[in-house]
């Protein structure tokens, strides 16, 4: 397909995709003149992905890129190009090495691991930026005061692992050579749905425990 | 208690603390003299919530602002002061009206919302800034051809579900007077804590699924 059909099939302008072709996030079309080139579903289905990770994941373009360079290294299996994949992905604050907080949020936060049953970050431990996110996350809480002690933490681990079963199903619905696509525009793009149907069903849940009967059926 | 052990009690500096103060988000001290001050609980506890709104949840001072503002308006009830207040928290690019691809994510929120039995939200629908969260973000994925059917996103919904009683009954753990500040600042702390243990739960899956054993105990 030309560049044209490309951008009607993507919602993505043309300005935008020649934009993405400079910057290395999306390999250069088939040439068929000297004008034009030609793109395929590949560059389709990349697009997607690009999209995803720097209109919703905010992902900086030299991460995106890294995002994509995972994906293709070959030298990797499919666990290990997933896994790097996601790690590209911006993931917040370093933890503050040599400060108490951060200390008691690593033991937190193996503790958690050990609990949860999960062996395979527990190992990698440092390594992994989802691992450094969560340290941080709670040394911030720890520094404020504000409860994140394990069995505190230990619904939301169980949580996730539900919602990581979830993913990981909607991933396999996909093509083998298109689940590591998939898997990484899904773990971004759920994202903020996850973290509005919390605040929704936060109102909910509010509502149900402490509702003046605003809503006729919230008693139901 | 004066600035000096505000600062070391709550782990921010004094500089921070009296911009804090300059800018409105943290109210005066009782004067004491010329030239000090004194701040008693209440301020630290004020001040645990502005750092974790603005470290945190990267909510900008004058959304900050909002959010205190509805968490003081007495002319509220619990309910609609809490409501207030996590509305006021920044919750990502609005709809775009017009859109096809926002039409369909609309009557997908709707069903979803419907399917999951959550009145409250149903009949605030637009005026709630967490619904138009959630309709842009399936409006992206329906735009980039991502899986985001009312069965794709129920289990989302089941784990927000859960995650909601998790997030009021710490919140209960709180006195009165305390709550709605806790509700708000475990709101935006815990985003993070539940994307990373999301993350690091996807890594255990993809092993346990796919992994080439490199965690000798990824099997068990």
């Amino acid at each position: 397909m030309r560049l044209a059909e490309l951008s009607d099939r993507s919602g993505v302008s043309p300005a935008t995709i020649k934009y993405y072709l400079r910057e290395g996030l999306l390999p250069a079309g088939r040439r068929v003149s000297a004008t034009q080139a030609a793109y395929d579903e590949t560059h389709l289905q990349r697009l997607r992905l690009v999209r995803a990770l720097i209109q919703v994941g905010r992902v900086p373009v030299a991460a995106a890129r890294e995002v994509l360079a995972a994906l293709e290294d070959e030298s990797l299996d499919h666990n290990s190009r997933l896994g790097t994949a996601v790690w590209a992905l911006p993931h917040g604050p370093e933890p503050e090495d040599g400060d108490p907080a951060t200390e008691v949020a690593r033991r937190t936060a193996d503790a958690l691991l050990e609990h949860l049953g999960w062996p395979y970050v527990a190992e990698l431990r440092d390594e992994s930026p989802a691992y450094r996110m969560l340290v941080t996350a709670i040394a911030t809480m720890t520094r404020l005061g504000y409860p994140c002690s394990v069995d505190d933490l230990a619904p939301y681990g169980r949580a996730a692992r539900q919602l990581a079963v979830t993913d990981l199903d909607l991933m396999e619905r996909y093509e083998p050579a298109e689940q590591l696509e998939a898997a990484v525009a899904l773990t971004v793009l759920y994202e903020p749905v996850l973290l509005g149907l919390r605040r929704i069903a936060q109102a909910e849940e509010s509502n149900r425990r402490f509702g003046s009967g605003r809503s006729g059926d919230s008693e139901a």
